[in-house]
């Protein structure tokens, strides 16, 4: 495959978004012009990105919807299917587990964990909630690609240590905290702190 | 206030957050080489970053991790209060309501609101949940800095087009789309598909 930069791929999850809304729409060609007022791009920069795609047709002509879209989720590895299980079954991992369009892109969270007895055995959009005691074994036996952990951030490091040595792919963390893990097991945090934070920073430069 | 670049202010959270820990563990001083081995960035680029907040001691006597805490939390905004409402009481609204954190660092979240009669008059962490009719003149008369959208996309662009009109400065958008607001309002996104098409790119990658 192509060697896209990493510039244009921090882009992609975003035209991929506009894509399968043009799609839903049942919009079949746009031009770069027209996809550059949606996305409050430039055109240019449009045109510079999906060149990397091909499959636009002549000048004037605009683009092929379904066939960029069809482009871009192949290079975001939405082809195949994952196996999620989300550590942590209160409201975040619940909110995970009801996500509408999950299954949709490939996403299946298979199981939920928590240790919490309370919760352990209940469904949550017939997800099983099982004990966390079990996960390794879970993710061996199930073969899980991807782990979100919707814990506290002492769990979530605990937690971590039995997954530094599982098979698991890729860790999806929620906690307030960096993990430490090898280096071939994917990170991504989403840091909802963090984010709330960029808002007070500009609220607090307007004052100044 | 003196000017911090905008790329030291994007690295300002995270620093913010090990600051934090370190006084959590009664921390009082910490060089830039353990600063450096806990962040995993190197030493130099902590210096650079930090020699805008000045008030570090003499060479090899390291940081003043209060004074320094409370110099970041300065530009970061949080000396102030902010005032915030929850828009959609389903699992995220209430995993936000319930976030321990967020008193501590001037983040009140005062009301959620939701169309659904079932949740509307129940309390969420000692938040009550409104109709969500209700929601631009709760805005004006409570001063509301910051409404947090966690809502399917369809319902958010509806609210959004209220609150385009409100005196709300901030929104913190959990919708999977991109809102149509006055350049006046702050919008931090929160886009979580594309934060797992990130990991799912990373993957389809090592398997190439």
């Amino acid at each position: 495959m192509k060697k896209i930069s990493s510039a244009v791929v921090k882009r992609l999850p975003r035209y991929y978004r506009y894509l399968d809304e043009l799609m839903e729409n049942n919009v079949e060609r746009i031009s770069s012009g027209e996809l550059s007022r949606m996305m409050n791009v430039t055109a240019s920069q449009i045109r510079q990105d999906l060149n990397n795609f091909g499959g636009f047709g002549q000048q004037g002509y605009g683009y092929n919807v379904k066939h960029l879209h069809d482009e871009i989720g192949k290079i975001l590895g939405l082809e195949s299917e994952y196996r999620i299980v989300v550590v942590g079954a209160g409201n975040l991992g619940q909110a995970l587990a009801n996500y509408p369009n999950f299954v949709r892109r490939g996403y299946h969270i298979i199981a939920l964990f928590d240790k919490n007895p309370e919760i352990i055995g209940k469904k949550i959009n017939e997800c099983e909630v099982l004990d966390v005691v079990h996960l390794v074994d879970y993710i061996e036996s199930k073969k899980v690609d991807i782990v979100a952990l919707t814990l506290p951030k002492e769990q979530a490091t605990l937690v971590a240590k039995d997954l530094a040595k599982s098979s698991v792919r890729a860790i999806w963390n929620f906690a307030h905290t960096d993990l430490d893990l090898p280096d071939n097991i994917i990170v991504e945090n989403v840091h909802l702190s963090e984010s709330l934070m960029r808002i007070t920073y500009k609220l607090s430069e307007l004052e100044d």
